[in-house]
């Protein structure tokens, strides 16, 4: 039976850049050993990063003044670089839910937090209406998270911020078209929409690496990535193959703008299925301020939900249990899920619902 | 043909746990998908970790007073994490190379870094022998490298130390027995001898945890990893799964005592043709610190170094020219490197010697 898997992350990559590494796995290109037995500073890894950094300048439309990157140690790791590198006194944070609390969070260390909105009253149910941040005038940056995976939330548009806009888009990143110059910096875990887990990519403006304090350690330091082409030592060499692949599968469907009306009809689905159901599906994320990526929803009781989630594991469909801090059901649906598997889960919640 | 692959890291797996990836890549144990298309926190990943573990834990005798975990950013990282974690004052360090040098450099941002030892002078051509190392009295630890993989340098036992002893193994990690309780902490980058770049693996003493100070962020503690069995937030899984597929086959071939038979046979080969070309191979390294890692070795002159290696690859022996830093030819031989290859290289070697 063909599996498809709504694992909010890591998460399902398309089957066609799963068969290709899987071909080449034991043979790249020819050079008689996988990509990642290759030396780092090798011509076959070097051509690899090469056209990866490539695909995300042309595909995302990175501007020339932005430096593409990757770190270890996903978002998480970011949490912490980000003020270590670039919070000069204070910044203005937004916090939609549990990620940006935990960017929140790790940021004290480093200087003032100060919470410029938040949706945390009504369960992170929103984005917060921009009209109604208050940003401070010295702050180091401005910090959000784009898409909310545990709620459901994401942000529709950007706000244009005299401070640096700094985007956690761990789970929406290359989702969509986005104007990178809107933003100092770019960030995002790999293991949702680009590859296996184990990086960061980040997209920073080169003027902010400049800011950082010179006590800060080599391997957390932004300029030792960007002055060093991510090579300053080993890298994770087969994630940055893996999102060299994912890329080259984005350019060759279209793009931004294919990719984004493809995620916007697979939301657009599962959400009508949900508004059409007469309240037995209901999701708690205000209209506005729906995930076209991580579509969270509940049914009548707890108990149907459980049958819910094991009637569509039986069925091929796994990883739509909700996050163990909110219940329910989570869909998942990254780029990388065709809109075959959402239509396959919104005919079993069109029958569940007939017969339960 | 058939190409052996002498990169000094990233580096060779076996081949039996590259077809067995390969094989099960998209589709790992009829789960319907790939190993790192599966969450983190479900079933099928969890029990790879705890095998992994288990292996480890197993075949290297790791005591239970131990925890084992996996850290992102290669040793290079844990060069600035060890300080930041355990540094109370001042640690004692012995400068055996390149990567010694970087680990203490990174030290000085967080106390006192003692030279306890050095083989700088001679440029690094052995390891100190114990007699001669300065350790101080109040020394946090003790910081070495076992394997110094630019030089070809090793060591072929362990001082017992007052402070913790703290390896950095990036490069013999796995290939020989250690009693594992002479350390306070080994760490080891994966991608030489345990799987593919972007983690290390580091074990250690469960008291040395404690050590850490408050202000040290989350993703930079040790006890993020050790209290949450590597699970704080997504860790590496595809890395972590291929360190579980290694230590399987080491598992099978027999365990430490067999790696460290074949690899002593391996290296000998190879420092055998050396002494016994009169001098037309030669190596700088004094003999009772000859790696068995890497070895490292000249051939009368630069041109014909060149002609040597260029022949090699012509031949399906690639990875085999000298750190940039140091020239020269170096065999990097890891568990994962089949006798085969290494005989293929002494006929290579015998052969370019009678006619150049």
């Amino acid at each position: 039976m063909k599996v498809f898997n709504f694992n909010a992350g890591p998460a399902m990559l398309p089957a066609s850049v799963m068969e290709r590494a899987q071909k080449e796995f034991c043979n790249y290109n020819n050079t008689g050993c996988g990509i990642f037995e290759h030396s780092h500073r090798g011509a076959a890894f070097q051509a690899v990063l090469d056209k990866t950094n490539q695909n995300i300048r042309d595909v995302y439309g990175v501007p020339e003044n932005y430096d593409i990157v990757y770190i270890q140690g996903g978002a998480s790791m970011q949490f912490a670089m980000i003020p270590m590198n670039l919070m000069q006194g204070a910044a203005d944070f937004v916090d939609t839910g549990t990620w940006s609390s935990k960017a929140m969070k790790e940021a004290k260390a480093f200087g003032e937090v100060r919470l410029a909105a938040s949706s945390k009253e009504t369960k992170y149910d929103h984005i917060p209406d921009f009209s109604e941040w208050k940003l401070s005038d010295d702050a180091s940056y401005v910090h959000i998270t784009s898409n909310n995976t545990i709620y459901g939330t994401q942000y529709r548009t950007f706000p244009k911020t005299k401070a640096p806009l700094i985007a956690d888009m761990s789970s929406d990143i290359m989702s969509r078209r986005v104007n990178v110059a809107d933003f100092g910096m770019i960030y995002a875990g790999a293991q949702k929409n680009l590859g296996p887990s184990g990086l960061a990519l980040v997209i920073i403006r080169k003027d902010l690496v400049e800011r950082t304090p010179a006590n800060v350690p080599t391997m957390l330091r932004y300029s030792t990535y960007t002055e060093n082409d991510s090579l300053y030592n080993t890298p994770p060499t087969f994630g940055i193959y893996m999102i060299g692949l994912v890329t080259d599968w984005l350019k060759e469907i279209g793009g931004m703008e294919a990719i984004e009306k493809m995620n916007e009809e697979k939301a657009a689905l599962l959400y009508n299925a949900i508004d059409a159901s007469n309240g037995y599906f209901s999701t708690p994320v205000k209209k506005d301020s729906r995930s076209l990526m991580n579509v969270v929803f509940r049914l009548p009781t707890e108990e149907l939900e459980a049958k819910f989630i094991k009637m569509a594991t039986e069925n091929g469909m796994i990883g739509l249990k909700g996050h163990r801090s909110v219940g329910g059901v989570r869909a998942s649906i990254y780029n990388a899920m065709p809109r075959e598997g959402v239509e396959k889960l919104v005919d079993l919640m069109e029958n569940f619902r007939k017969n339960n």
